[in-house]
């Protein structure tokens, strides 16, 4: 696979990853970074992620060979009406989001009606970190990418997205939109969600320095998750808020159960759980190893 | 400091982590490990944790300098009532249980007083993995250890206490239990609690194969979590429920809370609070690397 052309539109952890990525494995002539504003995206060109900036959409889409969109969720409508008058026609258009519904109802929304040349994607990669300068070619390398292709898409332009990404190093797989968003809000949002509320409680305490100055183990992990950038969670949390909704609930009746069972030392409640969890973990743990 | 015979009660990761440490730094001639049946300990005299296994708890203390209990806290009140009269006036009692109230009332009830040489400790140690074959004898080097006295201790013990576990290179502090098992309540157990609720919850989907297969990131280290030892934390919820049962229900209105900005659409909420707790989560890591 070679892009001639490849305009990225957002060049933060993914974008910038993506970029370069493909550069690394010459998969790509040009990378053209699509910005609002002069002078946007000198870090990422000081970076060598993007080769060229350009605020003007019909001039950095002419010629292009694919879009990325990379932006926050909540910013894939309005990249979308921006783009709509000048993308030809044919040209695989991709994004990187965590949530896949609300991406397609941004492009029917933006385009009129859904392009056959418009393929979602969410790379099932990243860290905490955020911001061109934590861009790393080898984040996809070995990572799931999920592309959820609506029925009107063109089988061309999913094999083009296929290609691009196994380009980078991932395994792609195939899945209705509707369902990555439910299985994403059940190992991914909800469990942000749950850190991002340990970790703001406790900081709220008023003994909040010792707290954190005793974190053990569990804290630990939980403060990491919740240091990712907050306005793509705030994003994901309104996009994929229909199943995110029926995840949260269940997570907290499973915990108001675990509650009433520490209350009333039910202890063989509490054992159950506890031996079923480090379970199904053990199985987990195995069936990624072999 | 040097103890000529060490009696180790339980020898797990904590147990056996203690002893490979206090021998690795001479500060220990013989360490005896107190068994309820023969055999017990074979796995740790191969490993080289203990010297001798003993059986008969007069045998084990007879000229015993410390005592270290290692078991889940479950267990202390037991082992306890087991040592009580054999256990030479003014020798070192200690322990490593992560709640420090359950401790002191188990050593009241099954001692009649509190023995002025007991100091229980909490070393804020330990991995996901446990049994004596994960014992290593760097576990504690520059991790604090929480000693607990009671009014009743005496102070040439704390100062014992303190000594044994700054040979094997852990931060000593001093704090009353009842305000150890707040903090640790909140920094330790109630996440413990949050994980197992999750990756038990998400386990009993009937779609949970693929949950497993496409875990991200933040599932990833609620699972990790989620796989430390059962008995374990069960006894930790027993113990600790006083201070457990608030912090839950603390946890729970601010779900409640998240649940409600989500439901509505609440943008402004939902960054508040992720910017907050990243804003904490970064001075918190600034803090202890500095």
């Amino acid at each position: 696979m070679h892009l001639g052309r490849l305009v990225l539109v957002g060049v933060g952890l993914m974008g910038g990853s993506l970029a370069a990525a493909l550069k690394r494995s010459h998969a790509v002539g040009e990378v053209v970074g699509l910005a609002r504003e002069p002078g946007e995206l000198a870090r990422a060109l000081e970076l060598g992620l993007v080769d060229r900036e350009e605020t003007d959409p019909a001039a950095a889409l002419a010629c292009a060979d694919a879009v990325v969109v990379a932006t926050p969720v909540g910013a894939a409508e309005a990249v979308f009406r921006r783009i709509a008058p000048h993308l030809p026609a044919g040209v695989l258009v991709t994004d990187v989001g965590s949530t896949k519904g609300s991406v397609l109802a941004a492009a029917r929304s933006a385009f009129g009606e859904l392009p056959p040349s418009l393929v979602p994607a969410h790379p099932i990669a990243g860290t905490e970190a955020s911001g061109p300068a934590a861009a790393d070619p080898a984040l996809f390398q070995g990572r799931r990418v999920i592309l959820t292709p609506a029925p009107e898409s063109d089988s061309g332009a999913v094999a083009a997205a296929r290609a691009l990404w196994e380009a980078v190093g991932a395994e792609v797989v195939e899945m209705a939109a509707e369902h990555h968003d439910e299985v994403l809000a059940a190992t991914s949002h909800l469990p942000h969600l749950l850190a991002y509320a340990l970790v703001d409680s406790l900081a709220r305490r008023d003994d909040n320095d010792e707290i954190f100055d005793f974190a053990a183990g569990g804290f630990r992990d939980f403060t990491r998750i919740a240091s990712s950038d907050p306005v793509m969670w705030h994003d994901i949390c309104r996009a994929n808020r229909d199943a995110l909704l029926p995840a949260l609930a269940g997570f907290r009746a499973e915990l108001q159960r675990l509650e009433t069972a520490v209350a009333e030392g039910d202890g063989d409640y509490l054992l159950t759980v506890f031996r079923r969890a480090k379970a199904a973990r053990d199985r987990f743990i195995e069936g990624n190893e072999s």
